[in-house]
């Protein structure tokens, strides 16, 4: 016995965890997704997940398969059936399964699938030692706002990454700017003390750790400006540092094999990830 | 019982064709597919359909999961399970099930998935009448030429031509020009007499029926150019119209709402149809 996976309504050993072939996830991936961290058995920004989820679902047409209170109860559920006390819960909701036609097919039930993920969050070797990260090409397509499951080039980018001997990838726009992470987003210190992170357009996931982040960074006084950057403007940066579910925050040290600032995780990007568990577990549910 | 639909080495009723929820061709669109066309229950147009699978999965390191006689066999195979006189066969190859990483899984076996539809191709009633196409942002990701299952635009460029009172969208990319249909290849035919389609590069899918139709165009003596166009030329052309495995050749006969040439099927669509499909016959395996 391994995990316990939902399936659309049933709690299903991992093995046993199966869709149609016919699922326009695997067809045509026309699904949606989204992470949710738990540390101490409890999750973590979670109203937030659950609003992207039904941005990302009505952005293609879609409505919430759920009621949010049901998808908090499934969420508690699966904490619970797994014994996960940290690591991840992940969501995906797909239009369903239909035979294979582009059009969108009616009155199909969505598919609503849950795993859960255990991992070290709080105490991630990466934290500590920071990330390398090179920089790509951002070939994916338009509406990177919308969290679905086209994650090819993100997982082409981290295979290129690790091939360079390197963490990550930060993904650069033809204009020359970076967009985002393969995964998460984006932030450089400049040498003024500001923070910089890419203002939200479709150009980006609108990243529920980096809105807490941000808001974060105000309250300590800290400005923070939202605009693009290009590579060269990171890795002559005091700091840089990635934002993500599953991350928090963890520093970025390299660009490129170009050392960051000191070379070494950046004081401002510890101090965010300290006061961002600090408020999630406080918040957690 | 339905169709019977291949799942990895075993022959399984549709409502048993099933994938774990960790495929990767479900939690990241890792996953490439081919459509063969079926006439009198024979391929059309195979080994070039195979090819471009294998192309497919190299461009994404992955290798042919079986070998091409193998794939030849099961293709057969399946429209004599199916009785299958005339449609498309569906084959989709993944990079396998394993726990979610964005980075590539090791020897993990892929998942192979074929599928019947019944189509009527030959007697199709868009091929007599023509369609109506409408312009829409190529918002797409930019390997194209790579046939992968990140069908999410294509979809809802279908479900926006619907919307519009059309049948199909024509991509446009941010220089102004065509790339192509959404799931399809578009070409004109210009006051001169000469074909147009935009040529091979990462911008579009290199199509099985394209080439075929530049062959058999080129044969008959007409001038094939490749190169972009726009929609602006495209709406003043002679004629237009797109090719793919299970349109062959369907003449387009309005872009935008503008009539495109007569505003009727044009004589150059009907000829290289009916040549297509009379060759197709001729060396269908």
């Amino acid at each position: 016995m391994g995990r316990t996976v939902y399936v659309n309504g049933e709690w299903v050993d991992e093995t046993d965890a199966k869709i149609s072939v016919f699922d326009r996830g695997f067809l045509f991936a026309d699904a949606v997704y989204e992470v949710t961290s738990v540390l101490q058995g409890r999750l973590i920004d979670f109203p937030g997940h659950l609003a992207r989820l039904e941005r990302s679902l009505r952005a293609l047409d879609m409505e919430m398969p759920l009621p949010a209170e049901e998808f908090l109860a499934l969420h508690r559920a699966i904490v619970a059936r797994n014994g996960l006390e940290e690591g991840l819960i992940y969501l995906q909701v797909s239009r369903g399964a239909a035979d294979r036609d582009f059009h969108y097919p009616e009155n199909v039930p969505q598919t609503v699938v849950m795993f859960t993920q255990e991992k070290a969050l709080v105490e991630a070797p990466a934290a500590e030692r920071g990330i390398r990260v090179i920089t790509l090409p951002d070939l994916r397509w338009k509406r990177r706002d919308i969290k679905t499951v086209q994650l090819l080039y993100p997982s082409m980018g981290k295979m290129a990454a690790q091939a360079a001997g390197a963490d990550d990838a930060w993904l650069v726009e033809e204009d020359g700017t970076v967009t985002e992470g393969t995964s998460n987003n984006a932030w450089i210190v400049t040498a003024g003390g500001k923070i910089v992170t890419r203002q939200l357009s479709h150009d980006i996931l609108p990243g529920i750790t980096r809105a807490a982040i941000m808001r974060l960074a105000e309250a300590e006084g800290l400005t923070v400006e939202e605009r693009p950057f290009t590579p060269e403007e990171a890795k002559a940066a005091e700091e840089a540092f990635i934002t993500s579910a599953s991350t928090f925050v963890h520093p970025v040290i390299a660009i490129d094999e170009v050392p960051v600032g000191s070379g070494r995780p950046g004081p401002l990007a510890r101090k965010l990830r300290g006061l961002y568990i600090e408020e999630a577990l406080a918040s957690a549910l």
